[in-house]
Formats: C-alpha cells, sequence, structure tokens
C-alpha cells in the first residue's frame, strides 16, 4: 500500500502529465534515465515518419525539402534555452569525446603560452582520455594534462594552466560543481574552461550565458532522451568564436560545403564546429525528444528531481535492512546533482536482482549502486516501490541468488 | 514502348530479383544512390524494432540482451567481406572527416620523419580539408597537405611524403584510380596509403588485403544505404594495428571502458578507433542495411553496374538532342567507378527538371549532371527510361522553365 504522503505528492506534482508523452515498459521502474533516457510518443511516430517518408520516399530530397542539413543547429537551439544560452552558441553533432577533442585543441591554441589542461581524477574517463590523446598527438610540451583531486582544485588553478576541464556532476557519486564560482575564478587566471554537462543538462537549471562559460558539452541520451548514442552538442559563447578555430575541419563546417573548395574556409559562429555529415536519424530522434521539455520550466525540473531523491533517501533511513548501503552522494541537496548512489560490497548482485524485480538501477565500478532522478516520468509512486523492493532484495539477501545465477549463466 | 533488347537484359540480369527488397517509391528512377542509398524493406523493419523494442521496451539493457555494444564491429564485419578484408580489420563509427583525421594523425606518427601528406587537387574536398586542418593544429614544421594534379602524382611520390591519401573513384568525373599498382609504388617510397573509399564501397570489387592496403575509409550511407548520415567504417590492415595510435582517444575505444580507469589503455586491434559513444540508431540502420548484401558477389554487381552505365552512354549517343552533353567520365568502363557524368552550361536547370520528372540526379557544380549506377535495384528499363525523359527535357528546353520556376521560389 503506498501511503497517502507520497499519492499526495504525486497529485500535486506540477510535471505529472508529461509522464504520459512517454513509451514506459509496463511495470518497469525506471531509474536510469541518466544512462539512457525513455522513448517519448512523439519521438516514436516521428522516427517512423523520418525513416518511411523522408529517407524512404523523398530520399536525396530530405536534404533540402525536410531540410537535414539544418538539424544540427536546429536541434542546438531547442537545446540552448535549457542551458542558458542565447541564439547562435549551440550545435549538436559527433559525440561528446569527439566535441571535447575540438574543443581542448581549440582552447589551447588560444592560450597557446601554457600548456596544460587541467582536470580532475575522478572525471568521467572519456574526458581525460582525450586529453591524454591530444596531450600525446601535440607532444607534452605543447599539452600535458594535469589530473588533480577536488580539495586541490582552486591550488592549482595557477597561470601555468591553459584550460581547465570539468564535469559538472560526478558521474559516480552526484557531486556537483559550482560552474559560477569556478568559471570567475578560473578566469581570474586566464584560465579558458571546458564544462561537460553530460549529467547535468536537462536535469538542472544552467546559465552558461550569465556565467561566462566559454565552452561546453553535453550528451543527447541521457537526460534530453535523444535514444541510445544521439549526438552530444556544443556550446561556444559568442565572445570567443571567433577566435577559436577547431581541427576536425570536415566539409560540413565549410562556409560554403557544396562549392567544393578545395581550401578549407570555416563557416561563421558556432556551425564550423560540424565536422562530417551528420547522422540524421539518430538526430531526428533527439529533435523529436527535445520537444518533451516544451513548456517546462527547468527550475520545476530540479524542484521535482530534489524532492524525488530526498524521498529516496529519507525511505532507505527509515528501512534497517538498509543501513549498510552507504550513501556516496552528498546528502544536502544543493550538492548534488539529479542521482544518489551508494556503495555496498555486493553493489553488483544488489543491482542485478533489482533489475530482475523490474527497478533499472546502474552499477558502477568496484561497488556503486546508482540511482538516477527523472522528473519528466518518474512518479513519486515509483520511488516508494523502488526503495520497497530494494528492502525486499538486501534483506533477504535476494542479491545474492541473482549473482549465483548470473555466475551460471556466464560458465 | 521499350525495346526489346532492353527488357532482355533485364530478363537475364542475374541481380535482377535484389530490387524487391527495396522500398522505392513509385515511379520514381532513383540515380543518385551513390549521394544517399534507398531504404531496403527489411532495414525499416529492423529500424522499428530496434526503436519501439530495443530502446522503447528493453531501454538500457539492451546495450548487453541486443549487443548494441558488438555493433561497431558486427557491421564493420560484415563489410569487411566486401572489400576484401580478413575479419579484425573494419570497425563502423563516426564520419569518415573524423576517421581520416586519426587515420592521418597515426599514420604520421608512424612515419614521423616525413611530413608531407599528399593529395589530389580534385579529391573529395573534405579530405584535404580534414588534412589541413591536422596541419594547422600540428604545425607545417610536422605536417603540411601538398596537392596536385592527377598527371603530376607519381612523380611527386617521393621520399618527403609520409602519407598519400586518396580517393579512388572521383565524386565529380568517376576516374577510377588503380589501387594497387598505386599502393605498391607508394610503398616502395616508404610512403603509407590511406584509401577513401566512398564511391567505390558497395559498387566495385575490392582486394584490400591482397593490395597491401595499409588504411581505408568509407561511407555507410551511399552504396551500402545504411541511411542518411550513416556511419562511416574504418581498415585497417593488421601488419601494421599495432604500430598505429589515433588520438581521438574516447572511452569506447579503451581496452576497458567499464573499468573507469583515469588512464587510457588502447584496445588490441582495430577497436581503438573507436572514439565516443557509438549512434545505435544509424548504426542499426546500416547494419539491417548490409543484408542486402547477403549472397552477392561484388563481381556481378561490377558487371551490371557497367552494363547500366554502357547502356547509358550508348542512348545518350543515339539522341540527337543530347550532343551538346559532354561525357567528363572516362569512356572506357574499366577506368570509371558506378557513375557517369556530363558537363553542360545549363547543368543545374536540367538537373532540376529530371528530378521534376521523377528522375533523380546529381547536380555537381559549377555544371555537372551526375547519374550513379545502383545494381542492387536499377533495371535496364529504368535506364532507357531516364535517357528518354533526359532527351525531353533538353531537346523541349523544358529545363529552362524549371530553372524559372525555381527561381520564383526563391525570391
Amino acid at each position: 500500500m503506498i501511503p497517502e504522503f507520497v499519492l499526495e505528492l504525486d497529485k500535486y506534482d506540477v510535471l505529472a502529465h508529461k509522464r504520459d508523452e512517454f513509451n514506459l515498459p509496463d511495470g518497469v521502474i525506471y531509474l536510469d534515465g541518466n544512462s539512457l533516457g525513455p522513448l517519448s510518443k512523439h519521438t516514436q511516430q516521428h522516427l517512423q515518419q523520418v525513416v518511411q517518408s523522408q529517407w524512404g520516399t523523398d530520399l536525396i530530397k530530405s536534404w533540402n525539402t525536410h531540410q537535414w542539413i539544418d538539424l544540427p543547429s536546429k536541434v542546438g537551439e531547442k537545446i540552448a534555452p535549457l542551458i542558458g544560452a542565447a541564439p547562435g552558441q549551440v550545435i549538436c553533432c559527433d559525440s561528446i569525446s569527439v566535441n571535447l577533442f575540438k574543443l581542448l585543441s581549440g582552447a589551447l591554441k588560444i592560450n597557446s603560452e601554457r600548456r596544460v589542461i587541467l582536470s580532475l581524477k575522478d572525471n568521467f574517463p572519456t574526458d581525460l582520455y582525450i586529453a591524454q590523446g591530444l596531450s600525446q598527438l601535440l607532444g607534452t610540451d605543447r599539452c600535458e594534462l594535469k589530473q588533480v583531486e577536488l580539495p586541490d582544485l582552486l591550488d592549482q588553478l595557477d597561470d601555468s594552466v591553459s584550460v581547465l576541464l570539468l564535469t559538472q556532476v560526478n558521474f559516480r557519486t552526484g557531486d556537483l560543481l559550482d560552474i559560477q564560482a569556478i568559471t570567475q575564478y578560473a578566469h581570474e587566471h586566464g584560465i579558458l574552461v571546458v564544462w561537460d554537462l553530460a549529467h547535468s543538462a536537462g536535469a538542472l537549471p544552467l546559465e552558461l550565458d550569465k556565467h561566462q562559460v566559454d565552452f561546453a558539452v553535453g550528451c543527447g541520451y541521457k537526460y534530453f532522451n535523444g535514444g541510445p548514442g544521439a549526438p552530444a552538442f556544443v556550446y561556444v559563447n559568442q565572445r570567443i568564436q571567433e577566435r577559436i578555430r577547431q581541427p576536425l575541419t570536415g566539409w560540413m563546417g565549410h562556409r560554403a560545403p557544396f562549392q567544393f573548395d578545395n581550401e578549407y574556409q570555416p563557416s561563421k559562429g558556432v556551425s564550423h564546429f560540424l565536422s562530417g555529415t551528420p547522422n540524421i536519424l539518430s538526430l531526428a530522434g533527439l529533435d523529436a525528444a527535445m520537444d518533451a521539455f516544451s513548456g517546462v520550466d527547468m527550475g520545476d525540473i530540479r524542484n521535482k528531481s530534489i524532492a524525488l531523491s530526498e524521498l529516496f533517501l529519507r525511505l532507505v533511513s527509515e528501512a534497517e535492512s538498509l543501513t549498510n548501503l552507504e550513501c556516496i552522494s552528498p546528502l544536502d541537496a544543493q550538492q548534488r546533482g539529479s542521482q544518489l548512489s551508494f556503495a555496498h560490497p555486493q553493489a553488483h548482485a544488489i543491482c542485478q536482482a533489482l533489475i530482475a524485480q523490474d527497478v533499472v538501477a546502474d552499477f558502477r565500478a568496484p561497488n556503486i549502486v546508482r540511482f538516477g532522478f527523472t522528473p519528466l516520468y518518474q512518479r513519486f509512486a515509483d520511488i516508494w516501490q523502488a526503495v520497497k523492493i530494494l528492502n525486499q532484495v538486501v534483506s533477504s539477501e535476494r542479491y545474492l541468488k541473482a549473482e549465483f545465477q548470473q555466475r551460471q549463466k556466464v560458465t
């Protein structure tokens, strides 16, 4: 029996009507929208139309008649207001990894008398890997990645640092960094800042323009629900657009790609961050998915996200069997993103057992169970149900059975 | 009335049964499969299943249960036999532009005592642009693009050249280069060779392993019919895989991406050419589309392609009104790819008028009409019909009207 106060939370949820826009599988409580967002009804219809009618029937003409050629900027402009960006600064293409390579290369060229890219040791690895790849390409005399611990971050922001590369919300713990304060502090030391918004965009209110952010990237397939491997986005602040050049100079970033000149001329603004031919199917999925945010206030998203996670925390704290789940996310809701992570020696087994009971959480090596909160389609009742099942799983040690069964399958 | 000899050609076409596998729009004669291949019935069904069932229902689990994680190599292995590659050398990801950046960077590092990337002035521009972007990033002391004319190519292949970058089939003229001879000649001078197979893969028999090709890229959305902006493929010859490192070191190319280490360790073989999270929808389209090649002999494709284009040429030469169409493709079928290009001062208007009559050809600036031959779904009767309409368009000067109407629309 779901308690009355939980039902009341759903009753007064200003975003409750949004859930109907999604095609969620029956009986599944999905707490992994921060890994892969679900399919919206509109996205499903739109993709079918793009495949059958645009590709199938109109074929090559669709580049013009259905404006495929404009999709990267069209989708970018849908994302822009959700991250506090005025028009003309966001474009949608490639992956976060590839886009970070473009930004880091370009930013290093601007700040070329310095060679250090500074980041955190527990930043999401692909960002670190891309900086390492760039360093290996350019040589350490021109580019070196320095990885520090969070408490040492500000001390390390000195005149040797060219570019600061940070993910706002830590993928393991959910720790939330202060974009405004860190960007300002970095700027005071002449450092350019690249923010990875993979776990922020679509989950938190963002004010990139207001906070004078230089560059950002973000993910299309997590909170934006664009579909598996949907393209990423790039934000380049207007005041720096004329100074940055990126090296993946493919034809779609050319000023006049269909003139087929043999000399590259970057197109104006952020659009020279395009490289090769855009993935239309994946972009079309993201294009349609973004419509779920139409008319939605990111403040409401954040408020509900906090309410969902606070309910989760409260219910966990009330369950005796869950005392050995150690919350490694900040207990202060203002200090965390839209997730809660718990350490447990049997985290993997617990996660498998939850999934077997249709509560979809995420395991992160070595010992973390991660729950994502996605206000567009989660109900407070789902949270109550999820913790109930978590409680059952842990108290009955069902997870040991799930782990055993999985091992049997593997061997 | 279609002449008897044309109907006979269709009757004895060993690939005739393949056309049924495609969803071609009624009444359209599609001669632009070298820009965007059409939708196959299987691809349409598969994409619907991937969207609704894999993404919609199974959500995050699909990375394992539907092996999304293996798609880049699964699709690569479907492409491999069609380009003469043994397993373990082809992977499908990103765009041609991005993949060329990886290959050129990596090849330059191997041949690092040399700094010149040599290519042709009329190579497809994105390849040249990417080399220019790399040169600007590294500095001309480490990388310089040299563009030459085809007749000068062999003379320029000397000890100063690090990497030779060539597209096998010229996108404008259809000129076909000899991979075996050029690769061998380049190797004799210690030059690494990157072949762009955008207009070859799926259209011509290829023998990359046999011809000792070092590296290649190719397109998923032209002759392979993978859908608009489908991912490209990369081929890295086994003998050179352990020597090359590419700089776009995203997490999907890591040896153990889900260990989330903070130091990049490339995975073995060609799979470290993966960078960010793969576009599953676009990859799934290509995956399904490749099945149209199942059981198909590339020799049969080539034979029919030549027969289609020879018929086209013969019919054009027999039409008095078409004498002012200047064929700029080699008249010797062995010297050209799977296209015919014609120069005409009113090429753009002619192309528009053809499209208005449901004969889809391609305009290439400044004055070229390009017709692509795609044996999987074209009939000889289509070619006869296309030339008949071309003849009508040119002889009645209908194209002038089409051009006029288009200008009216624009203004």
